[in-house]
Order: structure tokens, then C-alpha cells, then sequence
């Protein structure tokens, strides 16, 4: 970590001093960059996601064009349940598909105990390429969706609005939920092992669906789960980010959870939080992904709202409450990355 | 009101003493019921929604055929965007659409000014003839969107992920956003005004696309409306539920808009709830409707959650915290009435 030449992301991970907020941005190495377009006209997702090379190149992207404080590595959630042996079908605009959902028992029976060092190999050859192209300039972000996330789109199988499969499952058949969030579990501790032993300096969980469950169910199919797999990840001091979307309940139960950052949404208020958390977590967010839409003005304004809501002192990483949209200006995005590094300064005098 | 049989929805809503918690249904009146798919089949949904025989008939069906304790007037929130010029087609399964939105200052002048008791005369001879035909039995609701949704669907012209459209719009011209907003809302509260002229016994301000905005947002764009809209009703004793879901924050703000009743969704705890609104609203909720996927002794056992979410005391209408999907059997809807009635007596001893 010394050698880094910008460290402020790990820093304020670690509620350190910082002389201005990091920011870096979720989907940051995605479609809203015609760089990212070119590399992607000459191969689909996948094959970007399994070809070290292309997905080094496109993780590196947003750090040379938009000057973000952390690269985080190009890949899908998804790659865990297809090494498990899940088909999975990547449709661009109609979002992935696994044509064999899980739904039973003997459906579970098919999913393989794999370890990532060996079906996920070429995850952790582009975390080396990834981290000897980047020279050190910034941290490198490892991620994985969290289990209940996971599930959620191996029992539903595509996109979903109300999820009655998953809801379901764990309404008529919890043990078998319980069983395959477990085995889950595991092999996600030592996915994120592994990222950090190739290089990532900081690993983030998404749980993209927790907020479609109860307090008490997100409790029960999420959190605990969350909660292993921090304990599990063989780390040194390498920073955990949980982000868990849509999820405004239960932040006390969130902040001890193991997680050294907690991701927020838009629809948080971040001062609210920090009063709720205190010391125990940095926070990162959240401003509305929908903000780059509009004029650098506005922009400007509500970068200085985020800054404000989160006040005086460290522990902020500055971030959209959820991923960059594909229709954006990359100017907006590089403005935005001006702005918090302007105007953040005197948050942290 | 003294002469309605069961009048338990309504004492709820006023926080008045009940023997026991009653109990409707979001979407009552809807494709989950057999009875209604059989009148669907003779009339498309429009057509439905304009043919008061047919629309009291469907509104109707749930008190005799699921027992709950109100009626709800069959009819849609986007009524009023088509009174005032925009060109509706429902498309079953896909969605509402509006081929020409309103996205500039030019589509918005098309909008006209309409009197609900001429060009929406239709819903208020259909609350008539249900008043007439349910001999008051229970009470009826009537509803409209909040302003906001209404924009939203306006706005956005359909089904919509990330609301790029009507986020554009509030950020690179507030003043069009806040025209439309201001003339919706006088047209809204002449709406519910007339409905309960014509005997709705109270009435729901459905706020579905609160949720996507950030707080200021929401109490920019939508709560103050809403707390408008409530002020201009015309309306001796009957009250007004607010429901805004997916909108978990400002609840005090929310409990100060004038509404007797909020509505929460199921991602809500009622006893935290209640703790921050005190004696000031009823609170309407708000089981996960997922949960009648589900085998009979569990939907038991989230039907007791939920009563013991809220506690002991008055001041509760058990409510789904969504609409019923169309796909649940409706004797799990019977059985979750049943389960309301025989559980909720004792927090009312």
C-alpha cells in the first residue's frame, strides 16, 4: 500500500486522514465510455470478462479518462454461478439469463464445489495484468455479489419483478435456501481470498436485491451470510465495502457486520447514517446516478449536497448510488470527478 | 358513516377503538380473482374503468368473495393524464403507455384544464352505483396518484428502469416540472373532492414513483403537493391515506401532510414507525405480498409479525405492503382475511 501513488481511496476506506474525498464510480469500465465500446465491438461480455487482457485494459480505462481514485476489476457477479456450471446466456440491453434456473433440491444437486483458484483462474490473471498495468497509480477493487444476490438470480433466472421463484424458495423451502447460501458462502470468502493474494487492495460485496426482502428476511438470508464471508476472507489490512442496495433498515446490524465501509443509495441521507454508525464504518456514496444527466451546474451543486450531507471529517469515499448509466456524457463523468476533488477540500481542512 | 354495517376501516383510520384489526387489500379488484377475469374477458380495461356497471361490479367482488372490511372503486390513477388530452393505451402484462409524452414546455400546453365532475363523470357515476350496490356494507375508498407518479407516467410515457426522462426534467427545468406538478395537484384535489361528494367514504394518494428520488427530492417534487392536494380536499370526516412506497425516510414530514393513514411498504418496521409518528397517523401495512406464494401456516405466521410489528392499541389497517400479484390463489387470500380477523383480536382486549 506505501507504494501506491494515490492512496486516499484506502485511506478513507480506513477512516484516515485524506486531504480531499476519493472518488471512483460503480460500472465506472462500462458502456457509457466509447473506449469501453471499441474493446467491446471486437468481443462479447463474457469473453471480455475471461481475457485478461481485454479486462485489464477496460478496468484501467476510467483511471487514464476520468481520473478516478480506484480502478475496480472489469467482471460480473455472475461468473461464480457459471463456474458452478450454470449456462448463462449474457444478453446486452436484456440483462443475463440462466436458462436453468435452481428451484429443487435435486437442481442444487447440479452445482459444483468449485475453487476459485483453479475455475475462476482467469479472474485472478486479469487482477496481475490489471495490477502490473496500473503501476501503482491507484488501488485495484476486487467484488462479488453477495449470496442472497447470487441466489436471487440463480432461482429466478432473469430479470424479475416481484421475484415470487426466490421469494418462494425461501418462503416454502427455506433449509434448501439456507444449504446453498452456505455453500455460497464459502466459496465467495475464498474468491475474495484469492483476489486479494493476486492484488486487489480492497474487495467489494453488491447485494444488488437485498432491499427486496423484510427486515427480518434480509436478516435471516443476507446479512448472516455477509457476515461469514467478511469473517472468512483471509486478508491483511485490506479494506471490505458492503454495499447492499436499496437496503435502509437495520445500519446499526449493518455496521457490525465486519465491513470496514458501507455503500449507501441515493435515497439515504448520509448525515443521518453517520449519526447511526458513528465511528464504525467509513461510508461511500450517494449521489442520484440520474444527476449526470443534467447541466455541470446542477452537477456541481449536488456533488456539493453529498459533500455537505457527509460534513467535516474522514471516513467518506465519494461514489454514485449505483452504477454510471450507459447513456451518459463522459464529460458530465469527468466534471463530476473535478468537482468532488474541488470542492471536497475544505470538508477535510 | 353511523349507518355502514362494519365501519372498522374507518375507525381505524381515525385511530378510534376496534375489536379487531380490519383489514383490504391493494389490487382487491383485480386479475388474481377468477369472478373479475371473467368480466375482463367481455371488456378491455378502459372500457372496464368507464362502464360504471362494470367497474362497481369488480369493486364489489372482494367484499363478497374475500370478505375483506372496504371496498376500493375499480378504476386507474392514469384517468386523469387521459381526461386532459394524453392518449392512454393499456396493454395487459406490458404496461400503460403514452405514445406522445410530455417532455417540453410545448407538450405541456396541450394539457387541458379539465372539471372532474364533466370529463371524469364516469368514476363519479361509478362510486355512485357501488355506494348504492354495496347497501353499506362497507365503506368505499377512493384514490388518485400523487402528482409526482402521475408526472412520472407523464413524463416518462412507460415502464421505465432508471426514470431518466422525468429526472431530466426536474433537474434542467424545475419551473416546467413544478407547473405541471401545481396544475395536476388542483385537478387531483377537485378529483377527490368530487368522490367523496359522490360517497367515497375515504380516500388513497398512491405516491408509487416516490422511491425513486433522493429526500429533497421527494419533499420537493412530491410531498409538497401532496400536503396541498390534502389541504384543498373538500371532506367532512373522512379520511386520507397517504401511500408513498419505497419512501422510508421523512416520516415525520410525512405524518405532518395532512393524511390520517400512511401506507408502508413491506421493507418498513411498523413498531419503529410508530415510535417516530406517535398518536398523529393511523399506519396501513404491510406484509410483503410475496408472502401468498406461500404454504398456509407460514402466511399465519408473517400475518402475526406483522400484528406484532404494529403492538397492542388502535390506529392499524392491515394492508399488503403492494399490490396483490396476479398469479396468487385467491384461498390464500381468503385464509391471510381469516387469519387478520381470528389473530388481530387480541391486541385490541
Amino acid at each position: 500500500m506505501s507504494q501506491l501513488k494515490n492512496d486516499l481511496f484506502l485511506r478513507a476506506c480506513k477512516r484516515q486522514n485524506v486531504e480531499r474525498t476519493p472518488i471512483w464510480i460503480m460500472r465506472q469500465a462500462g458502456r457509457y465510455l466509447p473506449e469501453y465500446r471499441a474493446v467491446r465491438a471486437k468481443a462479447d461480455f463474457l469473453t471480455m470478462c475471461k481475457t485478461p487482457e481485454l479486462a485489464a485494459e477496460v478496468t484501467i480505462q476510467p483511471v487514464d479518462i476520468i481520473g478516478v481514485d480506484a480502478a475496480i476489476l472489469f467482471s460480473d457477479i455472475l461468473v461464480i454461478p457459471e463456474a458452478m456450471g450454470m449456462h448463462l446466456e449474457m444478453n446486452e440491453g436484456k440483462g443475463p439469463v440462466f436458462p436453468n434456473p435452481i428451484r429443487t433440491v435435486d437442481d442444487a444437486k447440479l452445482l459444483k464445489n468449485i475453487d476459485p483458484t483453479k475455475e475462476l483462474k482467469y479472474v485472478l490473471d486479469a487482477v496481475s495484468l490489471t495490477k502490473k498495468n496500473l503501476d501503482n497509480r491507484v488501488p485495484l477493487i476486487g467484488f462479488s455479489g453477495s449470496p442472497w444476490t447470487l441466489l436471487t438470480y440463480m432461482v429466478e433466472g432473469k430479470g424479475s419483478k416481484n421475484f415470487a421463484e426466490v421469494k418462494k424458495l425461501i418462503y416454502n423451502n427455506p433449509e434448501l435456501a439456507h444449504a446453498i447460501l452456505d455453500k455460497l458462502s464459502n466459496t465467495i470468502a475464498d474468491y475474495l481470498s484469492a483476489k486479494i493474494e493476486a492484488g486487489c487492495n480492497a474487495v467489494q460485496i453488491f447485494d444488488t436485491w437485498g432491499g427486496i426482502l423484510s427486515q427480518n428476511d434480509f436478516e435471516e438470508f443476507s446479512l448472516r451470510y455477509v457476515e461469514k464471508i467478511i469473517s472468512q476472507i483471509k486478508r491483511k489490512d485490506e479494506p471490505v465495502i458492503f454495499f447492499a442496495k436499496g437496503v435502509h433498515f437495520g445500519l446499526e446490524k449493518m455496521a457490525n457486520c465486519g465491513a470496514n465501509v458501507l455503500g449507501l443509495d441515493w435515497t439515504m441521507n448520509l448525515n443521518e447514517v453517520r449519526k447511526v454508525v458513528e465511528d464504525k464504518v467509513a461510508l461511500q456514496g450517494n449521489l442520484d446516478p440520474t444527476v449526470l444527466y443534467a447541466k455541470k451546474d446542477y452537477i456541481k451543486k449536488a456533488v456539493n449536497n453529498v459533500l455537505k450531507s457527509f460534513g467535516r471529517g474522514n471516513g467518506h469515499i465519494f461514489n454514485l448510488g449505483h452504477g454510471v448509466l450507459p447513456d451518459i456524457d463522459p464529460e458530465n463523468v469527468k466534471a463530476l470527478v473535478k468537482y468532488v476533488e474541488e470542492e471536497s477540500k475544505k470538508y477535510h481542512e
